[in-house]
């Protein structure tokens, strides 16, 4: 259970060398990298590894992503990625992001957020409950225990 | 002058193998990395190549990124990305981007925006018409010309 | 006809800002993407674009790459990427690459090469001369216009 | 002590989503991403985090990256890394590196090698052996320890 009142998942590593840029801070683009890896790690902790869910079929493109940077981070700081599902209906689902590096004090550094559409591999939209009601389940038990 | 009513940098390219995700789709954060080429170019048309700003130590870190996905681009689309600066005050500048897939029809990709402060190399907020009078004349004149 | 005897693909950029790293410096991997880059070009000009090939089912994984670093390039440099097809047999092809920082005097950055099998789209190696003797016909009259 | 003799750091992690390509595949340059990490991560075990060495001006630019590419990884395959300094002289070291898709039977995907120069903050050739000293010694442990 986190301060946002949602259940997190919650991941812990370093920037990479190349993920910082000559202004030797990380990237702008690398936290929508990370942004990916929250949401892969938080669906595959409720059952639902996402590499599963596409060879069923299930795509997630993003509709929108944002980001709101309030500190920089650094090569080789240790960060940690708060990843939380904020929305789910029958054809989208929302998260929402926070990036903290780690250390005393730790510092907030960015903020996100993405949506996303459910679609077939034909890119046609689907309804989730119906045609995936066990990730309809999972999903939604996700959105619960907040 | 373009639709939107802004003076516009344009660029055309090809959506590069290593842009594109497991879906066959230009990976949703690689859009961020051609924004920040359509503003590298912007600036430099406008006579204020970005390197040399950083050189004479004046950065432009990114406050806040958006976009959003109206439909996809594949690898090898030819791809024309739109840049406006949009706003620009003594601490902060906005740019707006639209990516298009050419082609017949051609088809709107993507919309975004960044927003970015003036700061030096030390991290410290900066006035950029009191320390960078010559950059602030062609930033406005940038925008006027809308 | 280039210095090296064989008919070459060349492409000019620049350095993007996300391709250069804390040293200030081009990352290491990214001459790779630009590799990628610069077989895409070549065998588009020889009639045969790349998303073409996958589509009939001709897939070319890397099973060798190299580079030899020899000066390094900077954010917003003007490149010059000359890439060749220098070997081509009925299972196997090589291209080899240089990439030039342009200017006075213009610099040889870095000098690489990749080796590609053929195989289809279930990763089993094909003889590219006997499934498909049109792309055969081609990559040898690239190679033999040296 | 590994089955190639020497003293290696061993990462674990998945392949994240941005890192394939549309052939699905990891894409063949992240694995030159994946050698930085793995090289990282060695010399912090060594007690040689390298952000600390650039700050103190000790840079270890790449001369020369190879990889060979044995079997395919996808995104969210289990990847162990597998990285051993194989030679330290007074201006290069050279390290090796192996990349195993982990499972049952575990496969080999990848072997590579970077070699590398001791250079200052103005890219001057610098004997570490003399102007580092205690560099010198931690690398030499690590590389005799095999």
């Amino acid at each position: 259970m986190s301060a946002m009142g949602e259940v997190m998942g919650v991941q812990r590593f370093r920037v990479r060398y190349n993920e910082a840029d000559p202004m030797g801070i990380t990237y702008y683009a690398t936290y929508f990298d990370w942004f990916t890896l929250g949401r892969t790690e938080l669906l595959r902790d409720a059952g639902l590894p996402y590499a599963e869910l596409e060879r069923q079929g299930l795509l997630l493109p993003v509709l929108e992503a944002r980001c709101r940077y309030v500190s920089p981070t650094r090569y080789d700081d240790l960060i940690r990625l708060e990843t939380a599902l904020t929305a789910c209906t029958r054809t989208r689902m929302s998260f929402r992001y926070r990036v903290v590096r780690e250390g005393s004090p730790e510092r907030l550094a960015v903020e996100g957020e993405t949506h996303h559409a459910f679609i077939d591999s034909k890119y046609k939209p689907i309804d989730v409950m119906k045609r995936y009601p066990q990730v309809w389940e999972r999903l939604h038990k996700l959105l619960m225990t907040s």
